[in-house]
């Protein structure tokens, strides 16, 4: 029995698949230098740049019941991320000119799914707070994986401002929404905001506060 | 748009609803613990308290497509765990004046959540054998995260009975559950079951054999 | 309340399901040789042993939204496993007297579960290209979970092909699935295709290139 149809673009043309796919790109990238730095074969850099592109949205997708979770329902996914590695490999010594550039496409991946996180959260009725952490999860979890598989310390946890940077975006998103802004300004305006404070914290070296117990003095 | 509620306290006070609290409280505490012993930040804190308490939970719910996961449909997991997170931090040096503060938190959530764990697998129609499973599994997946995420080696594979005591109790659960006792005695029980056993085997040391094999001598 | 049944034999007698099984009894070899390595107790064994047996095809269904997972809905999973991992224990010597016997047991199960892996994306009516995604990731996630549990390198990430032998045989099977082959004779056809291509790869030392960055020189 053959397949119904062997290539589904299924997508609307919205800000938010617009966003979506941004956001996938941004953290291809970062997957694919991420696995380039450890020396990783051609099915290994895509394995990381594919886990690191969907993994926040398919956390997201899972906890929500959104099954079968984004990827398996559009195969864009796949061939952009297929495409993206192709690039990036061969690219790979452009892209890595900027020394800065694994830092930058992640922050940029942070900043677009937090937005895209809280949007479906919000969708799906959930709680403002709740829709917060969703953005958070799905903003984050994807460069985590990609750490803790390549042997990194995961970003979330080094001294760099991250979760936080994203957790205050997807506040400035639910505020401007219960205000009844434009959602597309909100869109710009949010993902913005994460990747400004991320930009910023890290380049004046910016830490929040850690506390220590006593019995460690 | 504006949301419909900010703030929904939707659970019934039953006695399943008050040890899912209180469990989420204990390993709130632990993962908290563990978290500032680790010097982490704000956020990094009450981001390893969050997923230590409402792992299990989620695991469980997600495994069972209970979904969107307890913890999306009803903020007071969020709200409690922010707050058990600040007194954590405030009274951080009073907790850990008990050294064994750590262990006996994690080991009160271990009891209390195995025992939610199986009761939900029953409540789902699910064998006796699967309900012990998810059991276990609810109990020791929040503490494994833990220590993974803060490098620990995982509780679960120390020398100490972990699993095991989970087991045990889940096991004596569906038992008197079978026998018709009174839920509410049976949830106090076992879960005293699991708690007892990890706090003797701990004292006394006891651990259960490991099997060698001979190219390795 | 009694339950209403203590053991569930729900499967059909198909290839599909004996696949399944082998598959099943494969990894919880593989997963009881590793945690026999780490000196492990008989508990520690039989958890990793599960989760080796079970991780593939549990994140499949949670990714699909087929939930209750699998060894949820058919106890057979637990008690298969159960008993392999007595079996392994008593027969720990002569299993491992084949020193390459995890290794085998391995490509047996990724094999196999890459086959049962397409298969279940074909069935819920998912592209070919994500069929193959979906028979890459239930073939290799177990051997992945195993290895992160006992502190190795991911299988996935070592110089052998490992992921690349799973993505050539599925690609196999969703061209021969579109050709109108018989489906029995593709399940053998092409589990055969990943274990061989792994075997000879491993004996002849055959590896993909991997790409550096210019700026580690």
């Amino acid at each position: 029995m053959p397949f119904k149809s062997t290539f589904a673009l299924k997508m609307e043309i919205s800000l938010f698949n617009i966003f979506d796919l941004l956001g996938t790109m941004a953290f291809a990238i970062s997957g694919a230098l991420a696995a380039m730095q450890r020396k990783l074969d051609l099915f290994g850099i895509f394995i990381i740049a594919f886990v690191t592109a969907v993994g926040g949205g398919t956390l997201r997708d899972v906890l929500l019941g959104n099954t079968p979770v984004m990827w398996m329902e559009n195969t864009i996914y796949i061939y952009l991320i297929g495409l993206i590695t192709i690039l990036a490999i061969i690219f790979r010594n452009k892209i890595n000119y900027l020394k800065t550039s694994l830092f930058l496409f992640d922050t940029i991946g942070l900043g677009i799914f937090t937005i895209t996180g809280v949007e479906t959260g919000i969708q799906n009725g959930l709680s403002p707070i709740v829709s917060i952490a969703i953005g958070a999860m799905t903003g984050t979890f994807g460069g985590v994986i990609r750490d803790i598989l390549c042997n990194e310390i995961p970003v979330i946890f080094r001294k760099e401002i991250y979760a936080t940077a994203s957790i205050l975006g997807a506040l400035a998103f639910v505020i401007l929404y219960d205000l009844g802004v434009n959602t597309d300004l909100i869109y710009i305006v949010t993902s913005l905001i994460v990747i400004s404070i991320r930009l910023i914290v890290v380049k004046y070296k910016i830490s929040l506060p850690s506390f220590t117990l006593s019995s460690e003095k």
